[in-house]
């Protein structure tokens, strides 16, 4: 690695794990000179990196500082029982929303999938053909829950790689990561159990919820420090909690990645209360930094935590594949499955198997990673150049969504179908939480290439957040 | 058509359609060739193939009768609200008769599959193919739900052969039959709503009732004529009944087929309670006889008929594809599917899309019936060679169970256990219904090819039905 990069990503990593708190002064050029042994000249190039992914802001005869970024962002309320009631009405909404980012006409910047573009899509064309030429009859029983074998021992040899001990018997794949967070919920609570989810989190873990008649409360989550363990204790300590579905990993809609500490924390916490943990880690694989985040899944003690995950958000997403590392919950994941859809497609299972043996994945996964980097880095400059300086930006190391403030005046969902109009989609705040907390707030996704029509999408959305700010009456 | 196949087909029509019923007298071969003006040879050698298929059995001196068939088991006792209390059990057994069906050593009598040899494997790993080199990144988009537009066409156009009326928007193209059923069912509810299924029924529909929290009310099916309408009437005048879950095409267990008639009854009666028919009709492709049976969905007058079948039971089991026609309610099934498993695979729907192009689907599906009724005939004859003769074997004209009915002394959970031990498989009558009415009941799956090691399973079994007879203990 060149001896600049070696330095952004020690800066980088020093100011997620806050050894740099936002609106400190860096060191300054000589100083990191004399401190790296580094020359000047790439000290200089690192800090200019930094500043232009917005790292870093530079200060006239003042030197570098840390930017300022989620600490500006208003602290979300404190918990609140979801209300379910208006709940069909949200579910109607989101729907709706999907349904916009599926026409081709219509900049996806509210879409969840990351561009299909950035998928190793010969490679996996290979992979089926192979499969297509090789499969044999009896496939369909042989990858009936829990599963094909081979991929099986492929995932658990990944977490392996992670030093976490994950035995095959206890994966099952399923149909995506969306089966196996559901079929986890299912087998772990009975109707009217309560369940924890963050406020705001993903839109799924609320309608999974809704539809097995449990009951939600939402903990507040800080889009850089994610879950407040003091306001989940004190949950735990009055409720009686039969489950917690939460992302500790680039959180949807935050992007924030919980510390290690925090992490341990919240296990050792569930476990004392014996509240089962549904960790959806769908965004894993798509960290930014040097070493891979462990999922909450690591520190466990008591065989507590259900690890959802796919290849849906970073290798291919028409293939409907998942899985969950369930430990000892794996045997009932597996009945329910075989009740709601039976299986995952058996020549799906084949395909990933043939590709996962081709060790291309890694190569693969490591540039996705620079690209998504990139192009965060670039969607949230230029919606930097054009959104009001009020907009307040919440960046995080991993992923590809940033979680976007606009001044309270501004309703995201109005924005959401003034911008329709202008064939740009966005994903509202309200999607994310049944409290009207969130009306202000929406979610950007960056996986798409720059060019001069998203650049000019972006300018449009500002000029409608603007229009919105002086009162403009929508037509 | 060979002029004796012409012969067979029609008394085997008449006998399905009972003008000829068990045990009545067919006309001689004098009065048949006088009536058929077919050659007496001819007439000799149908009478020949209907008796070696056990339609007919020979009298010596005496002629040709219609042979006993299911008039011989016993009627169902009248219907009862089925017991949830032990379904945990039955569901835990259930599993584990499925999962031993799986055992390449053990001989899959008890297996809801039909033998996947019988698939068109070359032309499916050739349309995989194809897909493999045309699969484009925006794929994944294209095919979430409803599904793929092309694959939806094709659906509403098969309908549209047998007069059906099913445009593309009302069709969803699901995980198979059973997402398709279990979104249905989802669909049309709420928690506590009374559901009419059959006793005995597709263990499939008493899960999915309670796992979504309904109450079933079963209504006693006739093994030839199906489900009960003057019981039915009366419960509907009775319960406020949401929804009715059940198959009018080779029922699963029973396989019977109910008459035109009885069709157009049973929806008029749902339509006049504006209950919703949720109808599994998988087997549908799987006809013998000379014209395929319409689906119940053809009768309906108000849109109250959602129409769920797959091609999983007659083209592949492992790609998962499945659809409902569902009316009205296509958008929030829509909707549903995205909340628990997104979409279907996008390459396995395009691999459909490329097979049923190819205009081969019609031709597979002719030869796969023939062979099943081939089959059937063949482990029809095996069983009656092995069988104590107080066995009573329902037979009918589709599909590929036979419903066996053993002296009341014989449990087929035991009986299923003991044969486990011999490495064989059957499915015991108590995976079918909550209450203890078919203790004495087994499904018999006979899409295998015959061969000898088949034939010897059967002669074990029939030895250990005999043992249990004569009251031997198990050790």
């Amino acid at each position: 690695m060149a001896k600049y990069l070696q330095l952004i990503d020690q800066i980088q990593q020093q100011i997620a794990s806050e050894i740099w708190l936002p609106g400190e002064k860096l060191p300054s050029l000589r100083e990191q000179v004399a401190q790296s042994g580094m020359s000047l000249m790439t000290v200089m190039h690192a800090y200019q990196v930094l500043e232009s992914q917005g790292w870093i802001v530079s200060r006239p005869q003042s030197g570098y500082y840390v930017a300022p970024r989620a600490e500006f962002l208003s602290q979300p309320a404190s918990h609140q029982k979801v209300q379910l009631t208006e709940s069909v009405d949200i579910n109607d909404f989101i729907f709706e929303v999907l349904q916009a980012c599926r026409d081709p006409d219509i900049m996806p910047f509210g879409s969840a999938f990351p561009d299909p573009e950035l998928f190793p899509q010969r490679q996996l064309m290979r992979s089926l053909s192979a499969v297509s030429h090789s499969l044999k009859p009896a496939d369909a029983l042989n990858n009936l829950p829990p599963g094909n074998e081979a991929l099986r021992k492929t995932l658990s040899k990944r977490y392996a790689l992670q030093g976490i001990q994950v035995s095959p018997e206890e994966i099952v794949i399923t149909n995506g990561a969306m089966e196996a967070l559901n079929l986890s919920l299912q087998a772990v609570t009975a109707p009217g159990d309560w369940v924890v989810v963050e406020n705001p989190c993903f839109y799924g873990a609320l309608q999974a919820i809704e539809r097995l008649q449990l009951k939600a409360v939402a903990i507040a989550s800080h889009p850089q420090h994610g879950i407040d363990l003091t306001e989940l204790a004190a949950t735990l300590a009055k409720l009686p909690v039969k489950a917690c579905w939460m992302m500790s990993n680039q959180q949807n809609p935050l992007g924030c990645t919980l510390s290690r500490e925090k992490k341990q924390a919240l296990v050792a916490l569930l476990e004392a209360h014996q509240v089962t943990l549904i960790e959806d880690d769908v965004y894993s694989e798509l960290w930014f930094g040097s070493e891979k985040p462990l999922p909450a899944k690591a520190f466990e003690k008591q065989d507590s935590v259900l690890h959802c995950s796919s290849f849906s958000k970073n290798l291919v997403a028409g293939f409907r594949v998942g899985w969950v590392a369930a430990g000892r919950h794996a045997q009932r994941i597996q009945r329910l499955q075989l009740m709601s859809t039976i299986s995952t497609s058996a020549p799906m299972q084949l395909a990933l198997v043939d590709y996962l043996g081709s060790r291309s994945y890694d190569v693969h996964l490591r540039r996705l990673r620079q690209q998504l980097e990139q192009r965060k880095s670039l969607a949230r400059q230029s919606l930097r150049r054009h959104l009001p300086a009020s907009a307040k930006i919440n960046d995080s190391q991993g992923g590809y969504f940033l979680w976007i403030e606009l001044p309270e005046a501004v309703n995201t969902t109005e924005l959401y179908y003034r911008a329709l109009r202008e064939k740009i989609s966005i994903a509202p705040g309200k999607m994310f939480s049944t409290s009207e907390q969130y009306a202000n707030y929406f979610r950007f996704n960056t996986a798409w290439e720059w060019n001069d029509s998203r650049e000019a999408a972006v300018a449009t959305l500002g000029r409608l957040i603007a229009e919105m700010l002086q009162g403009q009456r929508w037509p």
